[in-house]
């Protein structure tokens, strides 16, 4: 019933399943390298809604409601969903959840929320506090550039160190352990960083220090190397961030990530073909490439255990104005394939 | 190890204790009926910062530090601490949080963050995943105000059914059970709740559904009344949350609150005299009253047992702009005096 493992991990002996999941995505991501691999392609990003922002959010009812069905759950049997979004006050979340009637964990972890919410839904079901738990997030490219940068309309150039916020939502429904399912066999809950990077042209920069420390931390508290794993995925660093987050690994914790490491913004696109200059971010970034082929793999055994760790940066437009750094985060969870395939 | 009771409840049977627990607030707050009861007064709301942001994250800054000194913990006892505040992307926690350095679970249910993060908290230390949680919130009236509303320089009027955001900061750190000090029974974690209420001048009105729902499951879950408890203590419903709160309650569920109600944000300022309209409101409303004046009342066995309702509207700036009505939540936790006294 979560052991305390080193410092900052909890390993979740009854190893809950992940039993459904589910990750909707727009037209852009469903033209990139993982289009055979999403539940449902969006052709038009309004999602035939009045604004973004209501488009985000039924691109995340949307996820959790495909999830739930997979998983063979309905709304009523679930005790707590877990779920935020980039929005200002998470609106993507509250009004894409509204109607489902389920009692709601509101979650702010920015693009990390994916791993924040897995985690702590399979602590809460670890632990029997929830029979099943389901994590949700979203994020769409519409609502994030015009609440962040600027409206799309203003044709503003973003520099080569930008990133595109993704338009997609990932969902996992959590339950007691399933032997068909993969499971979930630890979590670490990440601390803020933040080294002073200020340019929020650049997060996988402002990101990469909150990932190698819980990595590290990861690593310590469970005594094992990257190569133990079959993939070590961060959320959205990019190409920037991947970068420094192996050499601040290397530098600072001894730690050679190796061929153990992708990144899941970088997964999500075809950089140079689809213009999306350092790679994807956003909730959905992590979200609904977790949901998708990375759990599709663990499930089939191609994988046999992946450290989710999904990245968040903590400012907003009003502390970027004011001139502040960008505090960061990162929560690593520990997936394994189904025990009657390991 | 955190029983499922009814429906919607989990029972703490281990009755995880709040071991410290502290509340800072403005000059307004500090003129108020209360202001022998907080740990703090600041009698300039910068808090000698340089935006009323960075003011904010300082006053929860405060609050962790002085709840963490009264309960004899540092920063490095803490396992995580669950937080969130009102301002877009929760910049008041994660900047006020950032130098401490323990592990930190984003929260967002806006006004509602003080029972969400407690709740939260209590469960984690019940289920044995956390020795020592700590949970907190803040707002303050000045960047409330210019963010959801008009900065102060444009000198809007506000109609009488608006309240007024707490400038305000409460943390409590929860711990196994300790005789001596208050402790947590259960906790109900609410649903989202939306009649269509559009007026984001009358967040009481919008509130007081989720706050009738989760009051009723709470007492259908346990089996109990109004009259089982010395207090039902609404977050923020103000004067016309409250009246429709108790009007819900009878005409929907049959329950009569009696004597037995009070609202954080009607026991925070004199209205009349302090020209505050409705009442107070913000996170750090609920926040401040239960950490400061209510737990000292419940820690002398003056108040045997409380059900605190922090209540939250999840709307946006930008959803109310869109024409969208205020989807609500409100989430509850059982408090009792300490078994000693008990």
């Amino acid at each position: 019933m979560a052991v305390r493992q080193g410092r900052y991990t909890l390993n979740l002996p009854s190893r809950p399943s992940i039993i459904g999941n589910a990750a909707v995505v727009g037209k852009t991501e469903g033209e990139g390298p993982l289009k055979a691999e999403f539940d449902h392609i969006y052709t038009d990003d309004t999602l035939g809604e009045i604004s973004f922002e209501k488009a985000e959010s039924t691109l995340q009812r949307e996820a959790v409601i495909r999830a739930l069905d997979k998983a063979g759950k309905t709304p009523a049997e679930v005790d707590f969903i877990l779920a935020g979004d980039l929005l200002n006050q998470c609106i993507g979340t509250s009004f894409g959840l509204r109607e489902l009637n389920i009692p709601f964990l509101g979650m702010y972890g920015a693009c990390s929320t994916m791993s924040l919410s897995l985690g702590l839904a399979s602590v809460l079901v670890d632990t029997k506090a929830a029979d099943v738990a389901v994590a949700s997030t979203s994020s769409h490219f519409c609502s994030a550039e015009r609440q962040f940068r600027q409206p799309l309309e203003y044709g503003g150039q973003r520099p080569p160190t930008a990133q595109r916020t993704a338009t997609a939502a990932g969902a996992s429904v959590v339950a007691a352990a399933t032997p068909e399912k993969p499971c979930v066999e630890a979590v670490t809950f990440g601390r803020i960083v933040d080294l002073g990077v200020k340019d929020a042209n650049n997060m996988g920069a402002a990101m990469a220090p909150a990932a190698a420390q819980t990595i590290a931390d990861f690593l310590t508290d469970t005594g094992s190397t990257p190569q133990d794993y079959d993939l070590i995925l961060t959320g959205d660093l990019g190409l920037v961030g991947t970068k420094l987050l192996k050499e601040l690994l290397q530098k600072d914790h001894g730690v050679d990530l190796g061929d153990r490491h992708a990144d899941c913004g970088l997964l999500l696109y075809d950089l140079e073909a689809q213009d999306v200059h350092a790679g994807g971010s956003g909730c959905g970034c992590a979200g609904s490439v977790f949901n998708s082929y990375i759990l599709r793999r663990v499930t089939a055994g191609e994988l046999k255990r992946v450290v989710l760790v999904a990245t968040g940066a903590l400012m907003s437009q009003t502390s970027s104005l004011q001139g502040e750094s960008i505090p960061s985060i990162a929560h690593a969870v520990l997936v394994s394939a189904p025990q009657n395939i390991l």
